[in-house]
């Protein structure tokens, strides 16, 4: 009877294509869904795989076709949804199966989950899966938190079905409880700066250099072809490229400046706020789609203010656009940088021992982010895994030092045209803040002292820690 | 008996100076202490105003000794000793009896706290003060949250030991249950912003002007004079003039550049970021705080980066300078135009109906950011009450129109020259974005839409919400 694998629950698109995918890597598995309708169009559609998918019309049926220890995947809208199928779920189970939920969780819940069945010989992974519909069917990148016993149980299916770069599969155990959809969260906050630092070079581009759609794709093009190479660059060529079918067109031209955001971005910004680790690159990632939302706001605005600075004058153009092209490499450095920095204090918080190489190393495939960028990270991380920051690492101390030139003649020209770069100057404060051994911050704490007596400490560290205008006379501050 | 106006629980700096200035104003307070030592003490240091001070050894006697209904104000450290010191007091008080937390408290506590007494016929205040230990004593500006009659309870108390700015006295009732303390913390947020812009003019003024202590003092102190008159830019002339006892030189140079934060900027930017609106000027405060405190780091890091850029190249050191004055001017715009909007933002998640006019009337004086800048404010919200953005009301457009060129041309400096500008440069990166009527958040929708198929709208508002890269066939996107 028991001969599925594992079992999945939740045919959506997503559940669908991860359901096929595992069926096609050679795994038997167990599928249920809400409405029993949708099981059978779903069994219908698996065509040559229906004799690996067992199609349960039945919670009973469905627990009973999968081999216990049950790995049960969870692929429901995140959120209430995903506790209730749970309790629907827990009594048909036994000790040591395992529910999966492979949705975009907050971490918080996950780890709430993972405490929640702690006596119920039950046990619980939270899987972050990255790669969007097109990822889940072929191949995505798949970070997993829970016991290092479930994920023994489940190693040999997700390897078999995600993605892989140069034959490494794209998946791996990181750590306890929440640790997975923890490295999932900040997966999608890079992803976000990423995003808002192409936009903006997008912007120079068009509203500085004034160049069209099609043009600005063929640069796209070819530095898809060098040190930029990824994803996010590929498809930023292909949708420069897509014409509009009711307008002929530049599609990009007709859509609306106006940002979704589901929550990950904030999230990210959140939990580093929480952990005090600057995520500048990922604030302005988030307050950038914000202010996008605010499109009425911006047009009246822009009626009060005007479009404020000096045309954007480049002496020689291909300079510029080379210039931009290292621009947006020093960027990404930064906004990366400060990633992995949260995901290091986050491993420290919460006691998951995340490992930055083998992070680095199954984002480079099946991910929203998968890059070649993130092989040279695999790379340094490997060398030097206990490095402070990324931009200390001997590979891309050279990288900044050879492109924040060019991102400060970037940044300098757009503030200088009115055009916007938070995103952009973000990863130059970052640089210029951490790099500098003697800051400012001297000021705010002379300040502090002043007005609130929180003392300071001294550079010569001699014991006298607060100014003379307090001379013990608090009350005689003005 | 009962011949006090109002009782104060607490009497550390804070409480104690607190109390002297109710008694200075002709209130007669009853005061209480956990060490019945402390109470001694105040007494005897209360010297002229002892007739109006009623200090208690038991909590019996003080709560007798106030008049019903009995406004108690609770001035400990904030948190849970919070909680347990209403738990202590409850028993004591009658209905209609006001609880009030002058701390520094997370207003979501103040909430809970408010929420938590709803059926007990007592009520909870939750009173944002501002001014430090010097404020409360001479006259603080104070931000009342609660139920209407428990304001006018003690409305005239409040009143007369509040700061006055041109005779208006800086306390209002701003709101239900947590809108003061919601406030203040946005004050606070606005103050690191504040505190940090100041730093890094200062930065440029030392590291790329290469001026000495003395001499940026002076520069601080000719601007007080002008449009930046205010507390902050007072006490950065001071403590640049300062000298260190020890070693004779300026303090500030004897300073660690390690600064602290006790969580108000932090709640500030999650707060901002729950509801979605931009605050990226606290939140370069809050990172540079981070960064700052990452002392070790920095050195390592400047062993191995090195400082950055081109050293700072003036033409007319006067007319630099001058611009410093302007772009600081400006950054402020940007920071108190998130700050304000973060709050109206606030006012209608949480039904506060928040007065902006009011609030910025209330930070005229007594507190830390107080400055003429507030006066402007104040008479903007109070001409455009409606405003969307305090940089749309026309008294704020026209000065950043002004003054916006000068922040271009030192950001522009600065990044050119490796010195960190992140809070200035946020300014600008919101002024750019937000008078930009069409933005280039179409990119980030049409990747969106690309690879998760989130869809977008159009700009010509027709009917067609996916790109021609889909065609239904979301199983052959790369």
């Amino acid at each position: 009877m028991a001969e599925a694998e594992i079992g999945l629950i939740g045919l959506g698109v997503m559940g669908s294509n991860l359901a096929l995918n595992i069926a096609e890597k050679g795994n038997t598995i167990a599928v249920f869904n809400r409405t029993p309708q949708r099981t059978q169009e779903f069994f219908h559609e698996a065509g040559d795989l229906q004799d690996r998918v067992i199609a349960c019309e039945t919670i009973e049926q469905f627990v009973a076709a999968i081999k216990p220890p049950r790995p049960i995947i969870i692929m429901i809208k995140a959120g209430e949804a995903v506790d209730q199928q749970m309790e629907l779920l827990k009594p048909y189970l036994q000790a040591h199966d395992i529910m999966i939920d492979a949705g975009n969780a907050n971490f918080r819940d996950t780890m709430r989950r993972f405490d929640a069945l702690k006596d119920s010989g039950l046990t619980f992974i939270g899987m972050g899966v990255s790669g969007g519909e097109e990822g889940a069917r072929k191949g995505p990148s798949i970070m997993v938190g829970g016991t290092e016993d479930s994920w023994k149980r489940v190693e040999k299916v997700l390897t078999s079905i995600a993605a892989t770069y140069n034959g490494d599969p794209c998946v791996a155990w990181l750590g306890e409880n929440g640790a997975g959809h923890f490295v999932k969260t900040i997966h999608n906050g890079i992803e976000y700066a990423d995003m808002q630092m192409i936009a903006e070079i997008y912007g120079i581009l068009r509203d500085g250099l004034k160049m069209d759609a099609k043009e600005i794709g063929e640069v796209f093009g070819r530095w898809n072809k060098g040190r930029l190479n990824s994803f996010l660059i590929e498809i930023t060529e292909t949708v420069l490229n897509a014409n509009d079918p009711l307008t002929g067109g530049p599609i990009v031209d007709v859509i609306l400046d106006r940002a979704g955001q589901k929550g990950t971005g904030k999230w990210s910004v959140i939990e580093a706020q929480n952990m005090g680790i600057p995520a500048t690159g990922i604030e302005a990632a988030v307050a950038a789609r914000s202010l996008s939302s605010m499109k009425e706001e911006r047009v009246a605005a822009e009626g009060i203010l005007g479009l404020p600075g000096a045309p954007l004058e480049v002496a020689d153009r291909e300079a510029f656009i080379a210039d931009l092209e290292s621009a947006l490499l020093a960027a990404k450095i930064g906004a990366y940088a400060q990633g992995f920095a949260v995901m290091a204090a986050a491993s420290k918080e919460f006691g998951w021992n995340l490992p930055m190489p083998t992070i680095a190393k199954i984002w480079r495939a099946g991910c929203i982010i998968r890059s070649q960028f993130l092989d040279a990270i695999t790379k340094a991380f490997t060398d030097k895994p206990d490095a402070a920051n990324l931009i200390v690492t001997p590979a891309f101390a050279e990288l900044v030092k050879e492109t924040d030139g060019a991102l400060r003649r970037v940044v300098s020209a757009a503030v200088t045209s009115g055009l916007p770069v938070p995103a952009l100057a973000s990863a130059l404060g970052y640089f210029d803040s951490y790099r500098r051994g003697r800051g400012t911050a001297n000021m705010i704490q002379a300040q502090r002292d002043f007005f609130g007596a929180h003392g300071y400490d001294r550079v010569d560290g001699l014991d006298s820690h607060h100014g003379p205008w307090g001379s013990g006379l608090v009350s005689e501050r003005s």
